[in-house]
């Protein structure tokens, strides 16, 4: 029994790369095998439920330009915008999605109301993931919107505030726990500071480690077994934000005894506003041990904002799968669209289209990033690069001597090093061998 | 006996706010006393020998624009240079200096030849220091300019070039010691990538940290008193630094274990490349407990690269003052101008205007920042509005507590903070009272 | 008979700058005579009634944050809304005040209704207008804000939203007009597009042009002695706005013949976003004989969106105001407050707070740069740098000559021309003197 | 009789999609026909001599890193150069390079040393020219790099130097004339300012317009039948540059009557530098009817400098082809190479490997605009979108009608426009059919 919104579209199918239809995928086709896995099972996509359902076209200049049903209601469109949410992960074929609390549930007058309307919507959700066989990529809390959090939630100078948000995350656990999320989020929108004349940063930092080590502990409380996630993003709100990029994070999550707990949900976006490419917070995650999962993405690079747009940049993307799959691949993780229609894209089909192009996109990456590291395009020559490293008197230097015994070797032995090429260029057409 | 470099330009001297001399001082009065302190003592400030000296006003799409009579030399005009240097500092009345051994030594065609040279004229500094009382703030390595480091120094995938480097270390820090320095610098300006397409992040990341382990062991052997500090900047030259800012250098020292030996040189211009205000940079140091000492200058806002151009904003400066003395002001520290005139400033004196338009607007940041903590003028209102944290139950959530306790709680007693003002346009106008 | 909004807060005085009354003027003082002026004459303030009255406090992660009894409503809330804003235009003592159509009326559900509805609110203003003296600096129309702009206004693909927008400036014009409107402003937010993959660029700069023909004709015909000013700005909401700075907007006004019927206002904010700064563009505009008016604000240098806040940095300010004087003074134009409060600064006193430490910053701005311009500080060495020119052979070669006799003449001579000091850091000093 | 540099390298030749040999092309086949034309009629590829032949690898922070015999030298090495780059040409079988006069000829000690060098020059690269079938695309003068003009050349506050550029562009539209050049260009690097402090920006557009409309006169005094091409850029070297970007240079060459005599010449680095996309301003320049050649590269939209990449990323190259085919293709300009290897790609190979990589990209680029074109892809769309325009009652606003005239016909009939879909997503799925 259809909600009927989507109109007669029918379940999205794989068709091939000469398919004109615009929707079907071309790329896209869940059972093909990649490097001994289904594609399926590689990318672990998830639709965003904000960004699909609940935002509603406004900008900074203008308000809602979207038509829908099941907005401007309490619990009876909270279910129709269930409703059309589960038919449309199944016309596309995902087999995730994600959510906040806010999302999904209408807005109480206090946490008592936030919570009853939660539990009510969560058991809504389980019947539908039962009959649809679709889970649950990570829930998280929007500690954000509501003005309560304007000033941080964790991070408040008021620490009711900070109860209150912890409250908020119990409940968003509990819900997670109950349908089976593979994993838990924190991103802390409002974790930073407008201005740092009315902040004190230590003080705020260790609100905000208190409270991770309390979730930590909630975890392993309630025996939840996925991961908790932290992502990172350097402004927007707030003009500074705590968790300003990988690196940052991590060196968060090290002084407060957290970087064995916590993994690291990074978006490509966000990646971009810090300064980074997004290959880039991937390639340093894995190097910290804290790839956890991703919200895929794109940033419009002339735009100084969060565009979140979906992503549509194939040889972008394959560097991007290239570090996911050489870091082992997802395994709680997978990959979400953090991202959201352009506001004049009005149409039902719309939301469907920026989600085939996404997959498509995403698609191409995986399989060129397999092949190039099947035929190891990228990891050969990097070997070779640093295969200086493996004589002995070298390896000796990163595991002992001293400033003084190197510099008798360089005196004594004239070191006098030659630079080689980089070969810059050749990778980069080797890279478009691939894509 | 004068070079005759800067004419019959005499002393600079402190004239007070309505002087109109160009070449005196309106505000910088090394005597006058601050907060308990002379001027000269808290502001500490030093010449960069690089800028100052040595640079000779190329940019990318041009040549030397300066003409000074020590360039394309060998020691004679390496001597002439310090003799014009020390000149300059005793006009300036400055009590430090700053260099690179690059800066102040010809180049020789190898380590040996390099070393030689550097000895050479290591030993004229110390003769003209003890000649003028000047002293020296921080020696430092150029790992960066000649063409054996385009990939690197310590990071570099050739492990010979790791030997050169730590070899070139060692001989600085003996030039340091000997010299009597306050501190001994490292910047990372090749310690980053061009492409991560021939970078191994990882092994990297573990060669800096090796090289900054040997940097520590060799200060306690030779017993160097002063302050090891590495100074973060996000990019340029290469396309990604691993010392990318404050927070990324304390996780770096923190995962390598050198947070209790190694502090920050934080500079203005890196700080804005780097997507933060200098006082942001600034007062997250003083957090995390790795504040040393500031490269001062300004970064143009329009232009995407390091303008390294003096300071004039006193506004901003005021703040920058501000987070120095709220973190208890320099130790071994202290204000080094990394500030280099533009390129269509060609005359001697121009170089004495820029330090003393510098020098003036730090000691009106200086005495602002000063007035307002003696008013409490930012710190009254801040502890305000954290007061809420001073009760117990408040106090409990940091110390114990658990996400459930703190539900329980938000529950039983209806919790439902409301917003407060944070007032930060009424803090904005009060530091435009001192300013 | 006071809406009681702004409690027992009495009109706004002059104190002097040792006054430490956050609700006092430190140096706006409007009978202080400043270049043969008054003070008041000089500035022309108007505060803008989006931001300061129908802003409501969200931003793209949250809603509303203030609580203001004239939301959320029809006609009576609108008026409630005018009394309070009146009141503030005196509390502060401001000349002047801006505004669009939808943030003074109700907005109704066609053209007919929201005609109406701002001819209603138009005569109450008229009413207080007379009763209080305040005047209008500029009205607009917003032309972005409701869904149906989304796509453009007179740039729209869609004819009827043409005629539409034709339509609602016409209702604004004539309300300016009744108010007595010393300028009638266009700002094209949604004057540009989102992707160029469905943009015909040159069709729309036709049809842009078109709408602002109109406007000057109609501004003929029913005799508005105002100027026509369009506002420039790069880019947000749309990724790309056709005004994007003044030289754009100058070529555009150029090419389509009407460059001698309208004018610039110029935002300090906008200013930053094209990647200039705000002098530049007033200086520009002054060269090009097309400035008319600024709105003032501060854009964060480190956001990359308009941040639209209360100005603050008086060296900045100085040399904006020091090019307003440069080019003889606003005539028609004024300083419109185009800044709003951060969401976090809730109390009504903050509105007050926002726009006094602003009038007091640009009073500030305006007598330095009214000092600089008395004592030749920069026009001084500006005419001897150029000197060179007033040679005759020189001038011969702007008005006549060729490559060749050029060519010629530099053979003969062996003309050479060494490089002379820019002296910028000598300059930049004596800003200093003034700020 | 070859130089030797390049090894045993031979031609490079097309093989085909499949081929692995780095030194093959396996896209570009000059002699397949695209739309009816050869594909090396199509992008008539040019190699830039400064880039490939002149650069040094240097950097703000490092110097030279390449290792060219032809370094350091007078007249042989300048003939040196010019053998190897002739072999180069004719290695890549590319049928144009472009040069400034001081990447070929030795730096003479004035003006009419210059002259005799650089003739000396042109009549070897006539020769050569003559031997190898290659051509020139076209000719400038660098006015940027000599310290006489680092305050600027036509716009430079001393007459003298306006008089050297003069004489010196003289010297090189001969020198291009006499070569047969296809274009000349004009890149103002130094036309703009490093502070407004010192700067009369109505003098200087004054003195930029005289000079340009010199060149025009002599460009038909000598019949000379290429195009005069104008380059824009925002910034770098100086603070601000005056031939911003498209729209400002039209708006220039509108002021000052040149519109019909100049075209531009549009670099993607230089695009992306101002804040817009290369598809942006080439489509602006086809609305504007200025559209000449491009200079083909890449900006990392990381680093705020410019990078001159070479180009990588197909499906951005196909957008900019695709506006470079609806504009209907190159007239006398074409593709040049404006992009540098990176400075640790040392070997004589990487010369080659990264054109060849920029070649391939700009050929898969073309082939999918071209298929784009040829299947209506996005005009087709384009068309359906405005089609409301061509109703007579629509057509009739742009042609005549007032505000008044259209106002009363939305009243009359209650038009009430409604937003239609703007169908990004699905436009950007429909590209990536074909990249």
């Amino acid at each position: 029994m259809s909600t009927g919104f989507f109109g007669d579209i029918s379940k999205i199918k794989y068709e091939g790369p000469d398919s004109t239809n615009p929707l079907a995928f071309r790329f896209y086709n869940p059972d093909e095998v990649v490097m001994g896995k289904r594609m399926e099972d590689h990318l672990r996509f998830a639709v965003a439920y904000w960004h699909t359902f609940a935002w509603e076209g406004g900008d900074p200049f203008g308000g809602r330009t979207f038509d829908r049903p099941w907005f401007d209601g309490a619990m009876d469109k909270a279910k129709l915008k269930a409703d059309v949410a589960f038919e449309f992960f199944q016309l596309l074929g995902v087999p995730f999605y994600c959510f906040h609390d806010a999302d999904v549930r209408p807005e109480g007058k206090n946490f008592a109301e936030n919570t009853k309307n939660l539990n009510e919507i969560v058991d809504y959700f389980a019947e539908k993931q039962a009959a649809t066989g679709v889970k649950l990529l990570w829930g998280t809390a929007n500690l954000f919107s509501n003005r309560r959090f304007m000033s941080g939630a964790s991070t408040n100078p008021d620490p009711d505030v900070f109860a209150y948000s912890a409250a908020t995350i119990k409940t968003c656990m509990d819900a997670t726990m109950k349908l089976g999320g593979a994993n838990y989020v924190l991103w802390g929108g409002r974790e930073g500071y407008e201005t740092l004349l009315n902040t004190d940063l230590k003080r705020e930092l260790d609100q905000m480690a208190r409270m991770l080590h309390m979730v930590v502990e909630y975890k392993h409380k309630i025996g939840f077994k996925g991961a908790i996630l932290v992502e990172p993003k350097p402004q927007e709100p707030s003009k500074h934000q705590y968790d300003y990029d990988v690196a940052t994070v991590y060196g968060f999550l090290k002084t407060y005894g957290l970087e064995n707990e916590v993994k690291l949900n990074i978006e490509q976006g966000h990646a971009i506003l810090a300064g980074h490419s997004f290959e880039h917070e991937l390639a340093l995650a894995n190097a910290l041990g804290v790839f956890g999962s991703i919200d895929m993405n794109r940033n419009d690079y002339q735009s100084g904002w969060d565009t979140d747009q979906f992503p549509n940049n194939v040889p972008e993307m394959a560097l991007a799968y290239y570090h996911v799959l050489a870091g082992g691949g997802f395994s709680t993780g997978g990959t979400n669209f953090d991202a959201k229609l352009r506001r004049q894209s009005l149409d039902p089909e719309d939301l469907l289209i920026g989600h085939i192009g996404g997959m498509d996109c995403c698609a191409r990456g995986l399989k060129a990033a397999a092949k190039m590291i099947e035929d190891k395009a990228l990891s050969g020559p990097l070997a070779a690069r640093y295969a200086g490293w493996d004589k002995a008197e070298n390896k000796a230097m990163l595991s002992g001597g001293s400033l003084e015994s190197i510099a008798e070797r360089v005196l004594a032995n004239d070191i006098n090093p030659q630079p080689k090429s980089g070969k810059q260029e050749l990778l980069e057409n080797i890279v478009n061998r691939y894509v």
